[in-house]
């Protein structure tokens, strides 16, 4: 199996080719530059170096949102192009899911905390039990979007261990400390941000289990309505399901 | 603080830059090319994307040993030219160790096995303990080279649950699942193989404990002899220190 992975959900933009178990390359920026001109000289610059055509791969597997709202645009818009060109079915993987597979095989519960903005947090809680040699990863809250103090009560309620990781950790890293009641520790530089090397793995099982679709059918997920929509939707404008 | 690491130990070449926690760029290349054609490319690309220069980085890390023996004489030549020209510091991580890494924070024992050819594995065993807001990774065998009997043997009798990665389990896997006792779990594609971000990651931390060194006083640690010292040996011609 061989899957292609990407992730432009945040700051972070990410191609990564996993094929039969293994990490084939893997690559990743973490900067202010665009992603629409980051990632298509990243998969053409992974294909030189593997000598690969990008076109033998199973499927295609994109970090699906919440995120950016441009960022998830231009990973969609990528993933929509390649899959029509190469004929070849798209895995949306939540990027809430993708950010918590850096802590494959914990025993903690894994929190993602992703900067919304507006004292939000894209967020969830996962956990990892293993299956025979190997792990599965649980869903304990879905993905969503909600305050910071929303999903530090959940935890604490849980009373559970926990591991946190995301772009969010920057901005809610105090009120963690000051408010989550269990053993909490922070994910270090190699596992804290989106890797799309987390997204092709998690995809793989996902297209096991059947959930794939489409190129066309492809589109990110948002979780809340972008900056332009929620103004036009404050000033009585009909959303057109514009920008951000 | 802004670390360098490179990893060209294995089949694997990858380089990365962490800086303040997070990793800014990561690039991992694992085909059949020499890493002598594709470490420096790689890291004039990341410094292209991150418009950054190498030159500021407060140090280098590098995967200091055991594994090809080309592969770590062209990633130490490479490290040496690179810290002696910007006068930095080079932080030796132990290969071992830096795979062990990608399972920070696992409750399990690690086990990193890398082929070492003649029924050899390098190996080693590791665990995490939390330490306040973050783990500490400890070591509970030293990296060595030993048949994988040895090494499976001594994970029976310390009778903890484990977590193996590297590419020595495709090598070993047939033995590991009928002869380890205890429960194991094999690491997924995006864990199961050397990265540059855990060098640079657990480069930081040696550091901050003062292990580093001059540029010049830099060498890969073997383990063992290479294949041609070998032969000269038993010819009983004297080691004149060359190549595999």
């Amino acid at each position: 199996m061989k899957i292609l992975g990407i992730d432009s959900s945040g700051m972070v933009a990410s191609v990564a080719l996993i094929e039969d178990g293994i990490t084939k390359a893997e690559y990743t920026v973490n900067n202010k530059k665009t992603h629409s001109q980051t990632l298509l000289p990243m998969l053409d610059e992974i294909s030189a170096m593997l000598e690969d055509d990008m076109s033998t791969v199973d499927a295609i597997a994109v970090a699906a949102g919440p995120g950016s709202f441009t960022g998830l645009r231009i990973g969609s818009a990528t993933v929509k192009g390649l899959a029509a060109a190469y004929d070849k079915p798209v895995i949306p993987v939540p990027t809430v899911e993708g950010l918590a597979y850096n802590a494959w095989g914990s025993d903690r519960l894994v929190c993602p905390m992703m900067d919304a903005r507006r004292q939000q947090t894209y967020t969830g809680l996962y956990e990892f039990t293993g299956e025979g040699d190997t792990c599965v990863m649980n869903t304990v809250l879905d993905q969503c979007a909600v305050p910071v103090e929303d999903i530090v009560d959940k935890i604490n309620e849980l009373g559970r261990p926990v591991i946190f990781m995301g772009d969010g950790i920057p901005v809610f890293e105090e009120y963690i400390k000051n408010n989550c009641k269990v053993d909490h520790i922070f994910a270090p530089a190699h596992m804290n941000r989106q890797r799309a090397a987390c997204i092709a793995a998690l995809g793989e099982v996902y297209m096991k289990q059947g959930r794939i679709e489409a190129a066309e059918d492809h589109a990110p997920v948002y979780l809340r309505m972008s900056q332009a929509e929620r103004e036009r939707k404050e000033q009585g404008v009909a959303d057109q399901g514009h920008d951000n």
